[in-house]
């Protein structure tokens, strides 16, 4: 057994803007030639989240944004909001709920992904953000 | 520290048909003599999801789907219905609140569960399936 | 690759009660040794979850118990309060929809969380409780 743990970035636009990091993730797991074991993706931040979802527009641009503006709407008000001066409470609690930690794992080198089945980060930020995202392999070569 | 990948297979029901996927997990840890590590339960595909539950017929039929009803109904309108003429957009956005991967410790042979905390998988999709979830086991023997 | 299995134990208030483990998860990493890995952080029992958030009173003592006053309430009828005579179904399905697992990468003997990201156990029952909840750390030291 082995471990490896990178580090991927990238830029995000906040308000449950998606973004599908398999490939990233796939790519790791491959570089190290790892054939057997797991990926744990962890989302630094306590905005952001990581999860799976089918990555098409209608799930990825409407349903899920609209879905977590019904439960946890942008503008109501948090407490949050009076600790820091922040605006971003939403942000907080939906992130909280999702969870910033999620494993996948992988045989023959594969991620045993369904096929439409991507692993996503969510950043519910209330504005642009530069994003760090934990992908940690564990597993034999 | 050691690894196995294997797969168990079941038909569901959907509508977020909930199965007891404990006792196949423990025995997958004990065929291997497994005795310390954690066992990866992972859905493959993306309306269905795993957690845990108190598995009685109270939450397991009633609370559990009544309450998924309420936040993400299955008969409101999902634009993941326009992309592909489907009409399970409640189950891609319950799994991914959910999430698809869950990870139980075990010590000296036994997965270390409350007496009332079973792990389930969750089909929310919106007719019967076959499903397969992946069991991987990490450990010393 | 080595395995620690430990166990961390508190009181709890219940109603959504929310305490910060990050230190005690941090102290295990780092009292075994351990320089690259991930620690799983598992709660025993139904009715408790572990996530992160970012830990202030605003998001602790409010924000979150109120969102989940609102999806799941504490005084609604839930069939699980048919089954034992229990109070306590809202707290099931909090628990059954935030998990009670979550693994956290580190490197260089360091958790890899963000600086306002603490990993959090929420007590959704209806009174005090006595928690266990368990931490195994995988890595190399």
């Amino acid at each position: 057994m082995e471990i490896t743990t990178e580090t991927i970035q990238f830029s995000t636009k906040g308000y449950t803007d998606i973004i599908d990091v398999t490939t990233e993730v796939q790519a790791i797991v491959n570089k190290h030639g790892f054939t057997e074991g797991n990926a744990t993706i962890f989302a630094i931040g306590s905005t952001g989240a990581i999860t799976v979802v089918e990555y098409e527009p209608g799930l990825v641009k409407t349903d899920l944004p609209e879905f977590f503006e019904k439960i946890a709407p942008y503008r109501s008000h948090y407490a949050h909001h009076n600790t820091w001066g922040d605006d971003n409470g939403a942000a907080h609690v939906r992130a909280s709920l999702v969870g910033s930690s999620f494993a996948v794992p992988f045989k023959d080198g594969q991620l045993l992904l369904g096929t439409w089945q991507q692993i996503i980060f969510v950043d519910f930020d209330t504005g642009p953000r530069n994003r760090k995202v934990v992908v940690q392999v564990v597993g034999v070569k």
